[in-house]
């Protein structure tokens, strides 16, 4: 089974947002596969996506912190400059972290760790809506959860 | 539908270099996806892939700056040193930026971002030739782009 | 063809360690598998996976230096404090490095270049077993590794 949907964000504000529940409603053919894998990939040059802890918020804000730290603005080494202070920074925190995330899918549900959580990692002052392409694909349960009846693949 | 092929490409001199038509050249198949995801892995430990603005080069410019000075030549840690002072540094880009990018395929085209290309990252002075596997997996359109009819999945 | 498991790895001392091995005998598969990909994902948040040099131990002891060095414990900005100063830390080297690796595989083989290797990527002090969740996918080769005939897809 293969599935490709797009995911429209609101806009953000500059940080690292958990964004793994708007995916999952995104996709619900999800729960009709009994193996597979879901790829998330973000289609700009200054968002990334990142996988991290979904609990507690100064996680994420020190994700930020330190991105900031270690990917100065206006070091005097950038050329391409001309877009304000937060492009240049903006493009290689992206590749620091990476277009994509590409999580398991096991009787339906994203395999993620108990403390996992997909970040929209927005690093522009003024991102704007962000563009996701979804793409499922992976074997499809005999089971379908609309019918009813007890799912003879899940065992946990 | 499975292919896969690798691409051998010609030797690059130090820094990040956009090789998008290049992969797309070499996996002439992409064209007969419906939908589906193209893996790009490159072979090496000290050159890396990653996603990144296609349009202006002080871009990449700036990625070779600042990657050189977050992770410096002959930094007083270093053990692995025997293979000139380009080779630790080479390992760590390599690591930070990753071995594969894989993006999403949609109707016989790679589904990038207006402003993403694909970038080799080439962390070696004198890295020579570096070897790339190409993976696509995907639904196979009931169009053939050879037929000359109108393709009816083709929405945008 | 897809097959889905996972692998508990016994505890490693806080560093980066090399795990291909490990991987390809949890999943024999890949023997029958003409070609495909390994999906390798690691569900925990301050640990994480990359590909690198497979030889010296001294590149993995650099490894750690750099990382400690990029991303210092006790950094004035954290707030997320209270689980030890391994820990912010933990979570923001396994974003930059990621938690999952996919690996092309060709002929019932990984197709890694000669110098790559799978590395455990263990940020914490007392990170316990880590579990990790394999997927493979791909096209089943005609020839089956256990007949003792000769493999007609085997090239090199």
């Amino acid at each position: 089974m293969w599935h490709q949907t797009t995911l429209r964000l609101a806009p953000r504000q500059r940080g690292f947002h958990l964004i793994t529940d708007e995916i999952v409603k995104a996709m619900p053919a999800l729960a009709e596969a009994r193996a597979g894998l879901l790829h998330v990939f973000i289609q700009h040059s200054s968002a990334s996506l990142t996988i991290n802890e979904n609990a507690d918020p100064t996680v994420r804000q020190d994700f930020e912190s330190h991105f900031n730290a270690m990917v100065p603005e206006d070091a005097p080494y950038y050329r391409h400059t001309y877009e304000g202070s937060d492009d240049m920074p903006a493009h290689l925190k992206a590749s620091l972290l990476g277009s994509s995330v590409s999580v398991p899918v096991t009787e339906g549900r994203l395999a993620l760790g108990t403390w996992q959580g997909i970040y929209l990692c927005e690093h522009r002052d003024q991102g704007g809506a962000r563009q996701l392409v979804l793409t499922l694909h992976g074997e499809r349960s005999r089971w379908r959860p609309e019918s009813g009846a007890p799912d003879p693949y899940r065992v946990r």
